[in-house]
């Protein structure tokens, strides 16, 4: 058994990791940490764990985390930068669901989280974990970046047409819209259920701290500089992230929907967690709640230049939790998909 | 006090008039037809309408609707096309909420409805409802042909930058969201509250009816064609429309924000309904539920040459029954806004 | 034109008088005070009153309230308590909306609220605001004491069953449901879309604060003692309460649903706000949405000896601001239904 | 591998047996019915079982379900009566999740159900599947009757009151919840989302067709009659039944809360899918979403002669198709909980 260790387990991707864990059969989470919560249960904060973990919130402790085999980070990015390059020091490998090194470039990070990085000099270490991309150096990391919810939904829509040299790299269109527990389990006015609910609205839409990470990964599939007019959405409802891209083919009638199609079904031929969906199918959060996956859809509407994709994602499973265990699994040289093999919760 | 008719009053447009005339003081509602709840009333079905009408609904009947001096169709496409040129020829006026006098080329009308159009030569007399851009005309039109609700929502946004000449029109991108009650009260197993809630999804990617009303709309002011790619998506909540519009610039910094966002409020400065935020505010469809109201907001990303619109109503008010009434006021010379003071609510 | 204050302007209570005064014709909101937003326009914390207030947010202070001629609390517990007495001093009025005034015994509101109360003096005068009950005394108060939400859905369904005498007072049931909008617009992880949404539960069985203030009420309209057994629950929705009501009639057939139905309908004749249902139609949260609205129906399941009533209501109007104004307007010898014609916002 | 079919696999308890079978390790589904959809692949139709199903529905045809070690009738009553005479004559076993087998008195059926019983002799043999109550009748069983979804959550939670003799039985009180899910994959208006979101109501308070059987269970374990005043309610949101239970206790102080609370313990302490939450804890159907658990809580609000009891439970999971399965694995001797480990998904 994989002993495990999570940092920052009472926020939405804390609980969502050990519900996922609680299926997975080679992995023990052995501590969980918690500076406001410690001692307590975690199934007393989570109730949906009951019977499933006998195990209370520690405070953060890096000889207790030092001892397991395999570090999450489940906290809101400045945490993982200060701690993780100890316990790499000594041996423990981390996937970071948060922010810190996900950006190459430490000045960038800066501009972008208006503070100096903790430890850059592991940035050139860490390994992006977009598996789909980088499933070979994810295999021999020991310090993997797991993407941001929307760079995972929106590269993965993207990544086809980019790699095949088929859009205009310089013009791509990212309309997004997240479930509220991408906001974090965060004590905010503007999360409130009476804020959210039965309301449409889009956020942040002069910069999201997602571009950076999703230009740099686009860049690194095209082979060039690209950029993306990126603009995110809170939906009313909890779990869920659905891109709606847009990109430029070089003219009217280059590509028939079907020709796209056979690309896109072609590069994720033998990816067990993205999933194309027949040309006419569209994709629907809830068809992936609850579920590693990520469903795909093409559309070139009125057979005109512009190539839509569709792309839908569970935030907080292949957009955090999810992946961070497929991530898991390549570095300990498990089968990819164990413990991932939850359905869809429809309806 | 204005005689009113309404033909199809068991729908959510239907309603809605209901709960807009309750307190329009010069305006009666006289009769509300409905072959399959004739001789119930109105306040049984509507319970929200209790002691404000003392009506039942009517089988639909030309003699019924003739009597008044100005009918609503709150009906799907396909039944105005049918009984309007009568109402005309008897001097009764008509505000038609559904599709059919939208698209004046009764061809392309055809193409996306599937069937021949049954008044052809009342298209030339019709006026689109858009009281922004066509004002005068609506003043003295007979019959008016209400926008749809994407349609609205989606030019409002465009039509400063279009007018201005500053933007690519044969590559606007319009990616639009919209609460359950666009899809009508029909049992309809995809509209289900298990369907829609907790979810997202694109719709009719591939081409939705309101595109070619959009596309026409546009050009007008325009003055050239323009290319729309349009597409709409299903929010899991009850009422509102948010458009989020992509225009190209002719180059990066051609336009700042601040003078886009002087465009707007000059075009929009003597507009009663229509709201341009101040730079960074953003709008949100809860701040005009209930309302006729359209909050309209600009971003330039990365100060790029991207322009992003983004703009909020309520599909069943300002994108269907309070635009009908607004072209209601302007036809009988009323105050435009009279009937039309509710207020936002929020939360 | 009456000269209005706000104390407390930055909640859901604060914001409903807002929207609900901006329609009232008699009344003008001069002032209205948050510490925190001291210096911001209401209309950029609230965008649904753009166009509707030139009014920006002040700090508290007494002489800006005793300027106007009726001053509404829509603070927390333990504001209105230490202002009051200055302003009732000085020839204001004040309708306050939080639980201050509502037990006339100091020493059961410090056992439930804890802490001592800081104008017991008060107690005597303040009448407590339900109209139905207590109008008379409403129309010579200079202080009203608002019911909260609960007691106002809840004792509107008891009060013609123990008014006639015709159930145990001792063994009462109340089952009630709120929406999320009832817990008020403070930073809570308890209220974040992601934790309500979704889901139903009970709350605070053990005990809620309105349990005395809804026991005292009933005890006034029994003339004797009575005992509640309630339980709240929280809704995935942001506005409603619905309260499911259960007493014992004497014997099974004592009372058929009919002679009720008739009994309550007798009771609430005269009432502008209490719409009870016809035999066999049940309420819903939002056929009574943003409207100042009871709607009432009764059941006596299998002609047993159990009579359940079903009562709706929305928290912030009925429940809370429109409450408050109709107070308000009994206060002034206007209209008591004035500014309050909103029609429920169906569906 | 136990050879399963599935009649009427087309709703929504239909697609949710499916996902919990695809992670059960013993059986395979071998076909699923459907008149309206026979052809069509399942994963076309429910695209969250993609890559679990190489499977179309088939017509309804007995040769088919003979072949089959145990079918599952997914359906509306009415349905199972009439097929599963045949089934049981060749050797398949039966799981009925409709209420055709639930109630024992064949004439009590046809008053609530309005048609005669299409196969009385086997109401003796069938065997009401609550697990809780009757294991071992379900193991030697060839027909189990599942239970209906709010006759799970208030049978265990009255049950232990009740065999313990604590509370009246004629006077108990059942105020339940249930997502519109409970309500069935039907095209109906009444279950719209437009209809149904941010809105609560009762409804069929006058008799609910769960009654009898309610009842009846409650009879069986109290040992004589008992009479429940049972209003069921519609909550915005799609999974999920709560029940609020009040039974009057013989006096004030009768029982401790404690006490109580250590009487359901011991009663649910060997049962693997029941789970008495501690003093104080009270259940959320958020907590159980996705699972097979039901969670109960107790409460004795101000110590007096009232106890209230909450219980939470998947109505898909817990109240059709887990409690179905677990039915199952009774009747094959398998692990009980074999397939049924899903962690409820919070949030």
């Amino acid at each position: 058994m994989v002993r495990i260790g999570i940092v920052g387990g009472t926020g939405y991707t804390g609980v969502e990791l050990l519900r996922l864990l609680a299926q997975h059969e080679d992995a023990e989470v052995v501590a969980i940490t918690s500076r406001a919560e410690a001692g307590r249960r975690v199934d007393a904060l989570f109730p949906n764990l009951r019977g499933r973990y006998d195990l209370a919130f520690s405070e953060p402790d890096v000889e207790l985390l030092a001892g397991c085999d395999l570090v999450f980070f489940a906290t809101p990015h400045n945490v993982a930068m200060n701690l993780v390059p100890e316990l790499l020091e000594r041996g423990t490998r981390v996937v970071d669901l948060s922010a810190d090194y996900r950006i190459r470039d430490a000045a960038l990070w800066s501009d972008w989280y208006g503070e100096p990085h903790a430890s850059p000099q592991l940035l050139d270490d860490a390994v992006y974990g977009l598996p789909e991309v980088n499933r070979q150096r994810i295999a021999g990391a020991r310090l993997v970046a797991c993407p941001g919810c929307y760079p995972t939904a929106i590269q993965l829509g993207f990544i086809p047409l980019l790699e095949a040299g088929l859009v205009d790299p310089a013009h791509l269109i990212a309309s997004a819209a997240s479930g509220a527990s991408g906001a974090g389990r965060q004590a905010k006015v503007d999360n409130l259920l009476s804020e959210v609910s039965g309301s449409f609205k889009a956020y942040a839409a002069a910069g999201h701290r997602h571009l950076p990470e999703i230009e740099q990964g686009l860049a690194d599939v095209s082979g060039g500089p690209v950029a993306v007019t990126f603009v995110p959405h809170l939906l009313p409802m909890v779990r869920g992230i659905h891109a709606t891209l847009f990109a430029r083919l070089g003219a009217p009638g280059a590509k028939s929907v079907e020709e796209l199609h056979g690309l896109f079904t072609a590069r994720y031929a033998s990816e067990p967690f993205v999933d194309v969906l027949p040309v006419g199918m569209l994709p629907q959060t809830r068809t992936v709640k609850g579920a590693n996956h990520c469903q795909l859809s093409l559309v070139v509407p009125q057979e005109r230049d512009t190539v839509v994709v569709l792309s839908a994602i569970d935030n907080l499973v292949k957009g955090a939790s999810g992946q961070a265990i497929q991530n898991m699994n390549i570095m300990l040289g498990l089968p990819e998909d164990r413990g991932l093999g939850q359905v869809g919760l429809l309806p």
